[in-house]
């Protein structure tokens, strides 16, 4: 058996569109968007800049109580990477002006599903700056 | 076409014990056997504590100059999930003795390979806890 191919072109592409709309969610605080974007499953995991979240349970809690102000952000350095046709790693850097010498980091792991790509597994943070 | 199947029970005690000789390799400073486990792929990344590596050679050089002291941890909510028979997440809180009220969180994406389970992409950070 051979390993999976990396980065078939219509793979990424689909990928790279999933990941700019949950982008523009999570800019624009689009709760919905967002939580249609995690697979709704007891495993889907998100450790996130405060908080560890275990379930779309925990994670849908979390994301009816946080704050919509704020939440504009840059990106740099996004990797988007595809593993075979069903798997992909988005991963990227951020930085806020309400953060200055602050750099974060956001790192997804997407499955594709019979209802479109879904994020299973998700962590962000934040470093100084190096 | 369904969804990739997700635990399958033979591939995931494939990647517990994958995961269980990184734990092991990564508290006894194994560098060796840390950079066999990650795919050797320009395209590998790790977000770590206090650093941002993009491909293996970062990640290599990073680990070349990693003190070898203070490594010894304790993991807690450690879940593995596979999806497939060729993709899996790693997700473990971990705590040290050093760093009393932190909790670190670590997320691994593996891919099967010819030459065995190999880490994509990984994230590590550290928070207050809760």
């Amino acid at each position: 058996m051979s390993d999976l191919a990396i980065d078939i072109p219509e793979v990424k592409a689909e990928v790279e569109g999933v990941f700019a709309a949950y982008e523009e969610a999570l800019v624009t605080n689009d709760v919905e968007t967002l939580d249609a974007l995690f697979l709704a499953d007891p495993r889907t995991i998100r450790y996130g800049g405060g908080e560890n979240l275990y379930g779309i349970e925990e994670i849908r809690a979390f994301r009816l109580a946080r704050p919509a102000a704020g939440l504009a952000r840059t990106l740099s350095r996004t990797q988007i990477t595809t593993y075979g046709r069903d798997m992909a790693v988005a991963a990227t850097l951020f930085h806020r002006e309400s953060a200055p010498g602050k750099v974060g980091r956001q790192m997804q792991t997407w499955m594709r599903t019979r209802d479109g790509w879904k994020v299973v597994a998700a962590h962000v943070s934040v470093i100084g700056e190096g």
